[in-house]
């Protein structure tokens, strides 16, 4: 970050774009105020006390009136961004918000690049960079799954988390580093035993963490839920029938393909993409085939696949494709729905057990609970309730979105996978009697990894905390 | 207005639609502050004082923070609305912005309609009718001319004329009243003539208003401006030209056929739909034939017209059509267009007189302007800053939308042509010596279409007058 881009004060419209009926003009940065108020005509923002807000006339450079509005002033540091910030409420027509724009630049503001506002609020230390981060993941949150995610990371539960474990090793580190300064004299500042066994708990929760993105990441997203079976099994009555729950919210996506129908919903706070696929079956047709090709990547590629299973149809071909998937693809997360139970009701895997006991081992050894099928009617809505209960489960994957810290951002994962590897080193050279300065390199590593996430400059910290704790005058 | 509506408290969002950095949400009502206050956690909202902004947390009633939110109060009468107002401003998502509107409703207020806080506005007497429907243009202007029509009426100062106007109708009919009061007496405290004058003046300030409106929904709506011409006589690379003018913002509006191409421009801060069309030239083909339909349609609904002229091509065919198109749509307002000015530069009407000087003559007859044509090159620019200026007067027709005052409200045109009436009543009544309780009635009846504008309830205004001002004792 320049320093003169610091000293710049920016503008822009903080409100959705488009037309409404108000919108608000944010600026922030020294002359914020100089600025707005040179525009103003009603009680001076200059001598305007912090948090209050002033109807007033913004007249334009060239004398015009471009509209009555109300000027709200937050002086630094208690605002977002930590600097001097006038938001200016308008009415919201395009027209308004681009002259004003135009006019605050004419002023002497320059234009705020996207997410400027939160950067500053960061460099100024309003914010660490995970916390800035949730912000982002909080204006673009579209479930209650999602937003509970984002809220708690820009409240900074997640920072805080590794902010613990990277103190922890701080101070083991900064034994180790101590040792570095008595070589000579062979001591041993930092009790080993301790140290591996701090060390393996912080792997334990660095693994935890990094294991929590994949529901994180579906959460954060949509959890990809795609609908399986044979042709005219019901796949698309459950779709309607998933989409039109009174507790859903649907809406549409154009899907990437005219075979592929995806439609969201959230349900029960957590939002589903759910996407319905073209029935499973041996065909000659060509565009069939294709369909059914795509259907299978889809199936690869989903968080969790409702499988249909029809009882009117032969049961072999049925359980076959199923064994053949399961076999392809261990670890897929798939729920088995028995449909059309108002007209048949029997447990037909009970009944037939043809391949479905193959099918039940090979599944049980991945995933238990996915192969007792749930009877199911798309037409009464029996076995509704049990479907929604194991998508849920599924999706959340054990976590609970409302009270643990799950990871929701690929920077974040990619930084505790890249922070793994030097603890697991530093474990082993632990283990071997290897000497201090290996070791403390390897922490000095994964703290580094680990402080790119709360954006602490990790080295610095590290030398900050050895020279400041220890302070033995050399 | 039923009086349960108004003692309701109502929210909604106030910025645009969709997600944005931030959204702000509006409380009016008695119990804005206590309901808000009853989901914040922070300073109490309930003792802040008005025009302060509060930073806090919002929980919803089943206690999950839906967010860290300014809360900014306004308190009765000191509001947009003239209640207790509560603008909270939240993370612009999509889900908060939901979900803090259906914990709001849960919580005791309602959903407001749209307008209805204008419309309480209105009712609390913090604006008139005009300016109530001058908010809704401003937040609707997509040029400078529009926003400074809407602005200048929400400040009132179409009101004020015609407050003014009625005013002056008032005093006289408030005498005239008296007269019947002595009908026996044979008085006459209304000096006829000077009433006749009045009732001429205000006449002609309502027809002048009147006769405004043309202009004005042009203006506020978009200047429909027709490009016409024979086959490549240049209109298209004339479209592009004024569309890419750097002072012009261009965007695209969906033809609404096929041969129709339309797009608009501000310049000089008129908004322009200017419209391109089949070019014009007799055809067998059945389709062109339909196209060029289309195009003579088009130009007969038009505000103005921008007729090329090919020098490249036979003159009479052109002046031809222009003879026939002028005979029978007299009062077009025409822009003639000499093009390719880069080619050929000579003045072809003065060289030619085949139809030209028929054309001119007719043309003078209805608008003096139009047809002297510019010497014109879409290739150079020549031409260029002549054809802007002329399209800028005829689009204004002699009023300037930064000082007068010109009607854009098709509800207040119908208004003033329903007060017409009446007053040319009035006015021959005074002419004729006929009996005041006529005049009188007639004048009423001005009144009243002239307060509707406003809102004023003219019957009631009028009596009020007459027994506050005269308070004869009856």
């Amino acid at each position: 970050m320049e320093q003169f881009e610091m000293n710049r004060t920016i503008t822009a419209v903080s409100t959705a774009p488009g037309a409404g009926g108000i919108a608000v003009i944010r600026i922030s940065g020294t002359k914020a105020i100089e600025i707005a108020d040179s525009a103003w005509k009603g009680k001076s923002l200059t001598d305007a006390l912090s948090h209050t807000a002033h109807l007033g006339k913004y007249y334009s450079t060239s004398g015009d009136l471009l509209d009555e509005a109300v000027a709200t002033i937050f002086r630094a540091p208690a605002s977002f961004t930590g600097e001097d910030v006038v938001e200016i409420s308008v009415h919201g027509s395009r027209w308004i918000q681009k002259e004003i724009i135009a006019d605050l630049i004419r002023r002497g503001a320059y234009a705020a690049a996207p997410g400027e506002f939160t950067q500053r609020a960061f460099i100024n230390g309003r914010l660490d960079l995970a916390q800035a981060e949730g912000v982002a993941d909080l204006i673009a949150s579209s479930s209650r799954a999602a937003h509970k995610l984002a809220i708690s990371q820009t409240r900074g539960g997640f920072s805080r988390e590794l902010e613990l474990l990277r103190e922890k090793l701080v101070d083991f580190a900064s034994l180790l580093e101590l040792e570095l300064d008595f070589s000579e004299e062979d001591v041993e500042f930092a009790d080993r035993t301790r140290l591996s066994e701090l060390g393996n708990a912080i792997m334990k929760k660095i693994t935890r963490l990094a294991n929590s993105y994949s529901s994180g990441a579906a959460l954060k997203n949509g959890v990809p839920v795609v609908i399986a079976g044979i042709p005219n099994a019901g796949k698309s009555s459950l779709l309607n029938l998933l989409l039109s729950d009174d507790k859903a919210i649907v809406s549409d996506i154009p899907g990437t393909t005219r075979d592929i129908i995806e439609d969201t919903a959230e349900i029960d706070g957590i939002l589903y993409r759910f996407i319905d696929t073209a029935g499973l079956r041996t065909t000659s047709d060509k565009v069939e085939k294709l369909g059914i090709e795509r259907a299978r990547l889809q199936m690869t590629k989903a968080s969790i696949i409702i499988w249909i299973i029809d009882p009117t149809s032969p049961l072999q071909p049925q359980t076959q494709e199923l064994d053949t998937f399961i076999s392809n693809n261990l670890g897929s997360k798939i729920i088995l729905l028995q449909n059309k139970s108002d007209i048949n009701n029997s447990p037909l895997f009970e009944q037939h057990h043809i391949t479905a006991s193959t099918a039940e081992n090979r599944c049980k050894s991945v995933m238990t609970s996915c192969m007792k099928p749930i009877l199911f009617s798309a037409y009464t809505g029996e076995g509704l309730e049990e479907l929604i209960e194991k998508l849920h489960n599924l999706a959340t994957d054990g976590y609970n979105p409302d009270s643990d810290l799950i990871v929701t951002n690929a920077r974040h994962y990619q930084a505790l996978l890249q922070a793994q590897a030097p603890l697991r080193q530093a474990l082993a050279g632990i283990d071997n009697g290897i000497s201090a300065d290996f070791i403390a390199q390897d922490i000095r590593e994964t703290l580094h990894h680990l402080g790119t996430i709360t954006g602490a400059i990790t080295t610095d910290t590290l030398l900050h905390t050895i020279f400041s704790r220890f302070c033995i005058g050399k």
